[in-house]
């Protein structure tokens, strides 16, 4: 047990993916005002946008009027997502209100890379070489690389230690030729394939080959299981979690329409404030905003904690 | 991970507790078809219905009918559940194709006995006493004492593995006096406040009290922690659990409609399968049952697994 965080710290990606899966239109309006609570629940990191081809992804065409219309906290970090030249110039239009950092994006799957870049894993080595360059020239930060697929995949199936470990080396060779250093590793698991002894064992391949560089979960409750692998994580000391409030978004690569998404941030907030690790989140709070996230899109969300209430509401009632 | 079991006891609840709890009306041909279809998943155990009061629990008031109307499997343990010696002896008329056992059954928060059964921790005990001597006095077994809310309780908050261990030595008093041998506990976590750390407190509490016993855990996922919690059973060795196909059931006690019942058996049979452990469910084929389940309650069940399809079906796929 000596391995538990004292705290973690969550990167809420609940507008940005939720908002990007639903069928919409979703107001711009509302989207700002769920960002907005969700700065008030003590979140430090939400994920406001994707700057994408709004022909690909129309869930994001109005991504500058929801970054312009927010009112920014002064302790929170506003972060965008972007996959090319374009997508950067947009983000930087911003640079006053969102934190903009780049990152090397990798797949340790070379099915899920083709079947969802149609990109071989070479080519997308090659890509990132490209968009690292990019970045640097634009003075932007490139210290993280995250794994997709880190854990399995629905084209290639299971995903070893090995395998993250070599795609980390491919993308910490594109830094070293770029003189930029990695301090931060992500791994994804992109279509829920991770159970709690596949993340102890990618973790402890990871940690052992690059000791000095924080990790972070980026987990998908795509079959049920991202709480214990979230639990799984933080027994390994982990300490750096990506989630969505109310479990915002989906998986596109599911067998079946309406499969779960991320996490949901206050199952991963419980089980932490539970086990005495501070997220620095209102919980009931969060649980309100994850209602709100619910009435927004229109449908029942995964998150199950929404509709139960907190522990700590019926404490103080019981007590 | 010595402790982990080689194989686990799956004891199905979803019929039971699933037709319980849905507004219905639900055919009683469609609970018959649901009960045959979970018989040819490989599940051993399975309760069918509650024999309980058709004017409090109108959703049970064809449970002779089911019974009556399923094809039984030869190496299928099919159960029912019932609160008096009415419900016993409608029990009892199918001794030929039911397994009638009965169960000592407390609650560790006498809150939760106030509300759910308005009576006193001591006038329950009381109840249970008489209830254990007729069950005895009609050849029935009583080898098991249930604790309800063993891990925490919406109207009296948390509790502790002391106040469990407790409530169990009231249990095999009632045992001990009636000249039962106790072999099972099960430990149930009624309203959702178990968590991994608390799973072992108890379990940890419970067999330095009464090694010898068998523990079960009947967990629900109202807080979307269920799956975590099974982990820490399992690491913890524990090899029996009740579960529901779909996540079917809900919890009446919650804060909101809406809310999550039991864990469900897909996501617990995924979790065994992929760490090794023998459950001798075939999971495609009880993945489909959780759809039809989802059809005839005729709205979306809590599992994720379910609307993903299970890893094997994409291990063959990109194999």
């Amino acid at each position: 047990m000596s391995d538990l965080p004292q705290e973690i710290e969550i990167r809420e990606e609940g507008p940005r993916e939720g908002f990007q899966i639903e069928p919409g239109p979703i107001p711009s309006e509302a989207k700002i005002r769920l960002i907005e609570a969700l700065a008030g629940t003590g979140l430090h990191h939400i994920q406001v946008c994707s700057f994408v081809n709004p022909r690909l992804v129309p869930g994001w065409a109005d991504a500058e009027a929801v970054v312009a219309g927010l009112t920014a906290c002064p302790d929170v970090h506003y972060t965008a997502l972007w996959f090319n030249e374009t997508g950067l110039n947009r983000a930087l239009a911003f640079r006053d209100k969102l934190t903009i950092a780049g990152a090397i994006a990798l797949s340790a799957s070379e099915a899920f890379t083709r079947k969802n870049l149609n990109r071989s894993h070479a080519e997308n080595v090659a890509a990132m070489r490209k968009q690292t360059a990019l970045h640097l020239s634009h003075g932007v930060l490139v210290s993280r690389i995250g794994v997709m697929a880190a854990f399995g995949c629905n084209y290639q199936g299971d995903i070893t230690p090995l395998q993250v470990v070599r795609t980390l080396e491919d993308g910490f060779a594109i830094a070293a030729e770029a003189g930029t250093t990695i301090t931060e590793i992500s791994l994804a698991d992109t279509m829920g394939w991770a159970m709690p002894l596949r993340i102890e064992a990618a973790l402890g391949a990871v940690r052992e080959r690059w000791p000095d560089c924080r990790i972070a979960l980026h987990l998908h409750d795509t079959r049920g299981l991202a709480v214990a692998n979230a639990h799984a994580g933080l027994r390994m000391g982990i300490a750096r979690f990506d989630s969505t409030v109310g479990g915002l978004g989906g998986c596109p690569f599911a067998g079946q329409k309406g499969a779960a998404g991320n996490i949901c941030t206050e199952e991963l907030v419980l089980l932490c404030e539970e086990m005495g690790i501070r997220t620095g989140v209102d919980l009931d709070a969060l649980i309100e905003v994850g209602r709100m996230a619910e009435a927004i899109v229109g449908h029942q969300l995964p998150s199950e904690l929404i509709h139960a209430g907190s522990l700590d509401a019926f404490r103080r009632r019981a007590a």
